[in-house]
């Protein structure tokens, strides 16, 4: 096997377990340090950091405060946002060579894998030696070739809690309709995910709209006005990333962003433009709630399932690195039967970076305004141990 | 003592421990029985069911099914919105007698403590002997003449958990600009609260701003750009009442409902309309997160602090209306000192209905802009143990 440095670094948003990948890398090449590795570096910042040679050594990390850090919200290492030029892939590799980095692992989603992919590539026709290996990571779950993404369980776990939470206080106090914002811009697993809370008829949630499908605001008040008129009650949740028929955002911000180089139309009003439409046309009580960055960041949700299977990614990657095995993606691949299982699996990079895996059709109802069976069995061992369940007064009459 | 039935109720919007409040009437009722209070009368849905005599015996509940029940979120018997009409006091005295209610107590805000003044007035001038008790709850900390309300200090542990949870990730994900909104649209005791998250300078919360102060849009633009010229960043927390000149909640919406005879200007929509303004005017990438009713649902933020004293002050009112006490609040009195106590005390309904208390002057910095040492002591011990920390990485750097 090759000798060498390893460097790890984190791209993109954060997880709720963004770190224990970390960890798992970090302490699974100090078990094999014997075996070749050399120092264990850590670019802070990801790629920015790494071109600005802001490096740490994280083989002299205490071991347990390390342990602390994997369950702290964000990227332990600092992360980026930025767009990669044609020359930062040379410039990465001159940065490898000076610090004879042999291993390369980034822990990312769809973004992070082409860099990896278009290092390693790099690597390999300068006649470099490297492993270079994408750990996944993405609570929007859109990465392909890997059954579910380290990150996603535990935004679902969150969104299906606090689903059922907000269902409890919508149901005691009525008549309201209550519209929940998920994240996920171009993908609805996330709003899906919130059917997780559902265990009777007219419990939250009752409508879910991912943007799979384009978005008919008529068909949608239809469904609420429906939904009310059963159960004098509605709490609906929907997807940051619904489009209506031009593409645009549903109450869309138009960020015109020139200080940090940034500027897209951005979504995050889909909740409070629904609930206005809800309450003007439908004349009923309709609020919103977007709980945002909080999904991502809440410690308290994390599910034990997506915290081992992040930690598993990242060892593994040491693992197949120190084979030899580069230009490749962790996957999570689920076994076949009743029980739960995944084992980690490998897909090329290539591939990967290319994709984006949206909800499939069989996850959708017909109607589009819910998820099917499949998809709650689908969704249901990832968030972890069931969500919590709360009894109801027994309620005896008084004649 | 009065010998009859006891009826509880609960009004207005459920906090985390509500059901804690109802949890300590019904298990005092029960350890007083013998001194004369007979059945134990739960009203579903509030003053709506107590009209429809939608009743039933709380002394039949299972005992542990009850406590279980009391750490559910939302209103365990049921709330309301209703408009009360002059008609309707006398109509709930009309079913006291029916059913032969002596003990009334009501689990509520300011709404809900002026309907039992109401009651209890009522009751008083047309002879019929009844002890009537109002018990505070709200998650904005509005009522007067006690020291906080029960409801609050677990909403205040919510924000003040999830402003540092995302100030993290913020941290870890540069350049970016968050803003948080609460609940609360009177007063900013909830937005005050998220203070609690800070540690250091230039943690998150680096800006508050509360409804107590007409708000200024290019102050608030001059701020947040002060901040991010010094930490790249910015987490800025803002009630959902911010009102402007005018008397407008800031992106506020107009809901014109009519199918449940609501109709009202309503706040929701200030985080939004100022990520936007942020985008728009400092060129900054701006978001926005607005938890909503998730604030006032989660169980995993519930203060240890908060819960025992919504049962001490539900508990406390049983104790006070068996003695002939009535037209009465609980209140919570903070004992002078350095170490944190509150015994249970008593104000007047017909003072605490009048009143609204907001944050005082002296717990607002001068520039209206973050909150002052005096709210972090008064705050403090109210949300219970310390919000969780996290450590960072040492980060040896390599040369």
């Amino acid at each position: 096997m090759t000798s060498g440095n390893l460097l790890v670094a984190q791209g993109g948003g954060p997880t709720a377990v963004f770190n224990f990948s970390l960890l798992g890398v970090v302490e699974e090449a100090r078990r094999l340090k014997i075996k070749g590795i050399g120092k264990i570096i850590g670019a802070l910042r990801s790629i920015d950091g790494l071109l600005d040679e802001d490096l740490i050594d994280l083989g002299k990390e205490n071991r347990s405060n390390l342990r602390q850090v994997a369950l702290k919200p964000g990227a332990a290492l600092g992360s980026c946002r930025r767009k990669m030029a044609e020359e930062d892939y040379g410039r990465i590799v001159e940065v490898f060579k000076r610090y004879d980095v042999r291993y390369f692992f980034y822990i990312g989603g769809n973004g992070s894998m082409f860099t990896v992919h278009k290092v390693d590539q790099l690597a390999r026709s300068v006649g470099y030696e490297l492993n270079a290996i994408g750990i996944p990571k993405t609570i929007d779950n859109d990465l392909a070739y890997t059954d579910h993404c380290p990150g996603f369980g535990s935004a679902a776990r969150y969104f299906a809690s606090v689903t059922r939470e907000i269902g409890l206080d919508v149901a005691s106090l009525p008549p309201p309709v209550s519209v929940i914002e998920t994240l996920g811009r171009n993908t609805g697993w996330l709003a899906a995910s919130a059917a997780l809370a559902k265990e009777d008829e007219g419990d939250a949630p009752n409508l879910i709209y991912v943007p799979e499908r384009v978005f008919s605001l008529s068909a949608f008040l239809s469904d609420v006005s429906d939904v009310y008129d059963k159960w004098g009650r509605a709490v609906i949740v929907v997807s940051e990333g619904l489009k209506d028929k031009s593409g645009q955002y549903l109450g869309g911000v138009n960020a015109k962003a020139s200080r940090d180089g940034f500027g897209r139309n951005l979504p995050g009003g889909a909740s409070s433009f629904l609930a206005a439409k809800i309450a003007e046309q439908l004349k009923l009580r309709a609020r919103s709630e977007k709980p945002g960055l909080a999904a991502r960041t809440g410690v308290e949700y994390v599910s034990s399932v997506d915290r081992r299977e992040a930690y598993l990614v990242g060892q593994s990657a040491v693992r197949a690195a120190v084979k030899g095995k580069s230009g490749l993606m962790m996957t999570l691949d689920r076994a076949a039967g009743n029980r739960y299982y995944c084992k980690v699996g490998e897909a090329p990079l290539e591939k990967v970076a290319k994709a984006e895996k949206l909800l499939p059709p069989g996850f959708i109802n017909k109607r589009g305004n819910f998820v099917t069976e499949a998809f709650l069995r689908y969704c249901r061992p990832i968030i972890g141990d069931s969500i919590r369940s709360f009894p109801d007064l027994s309620k005896h009459r008084i004649a």
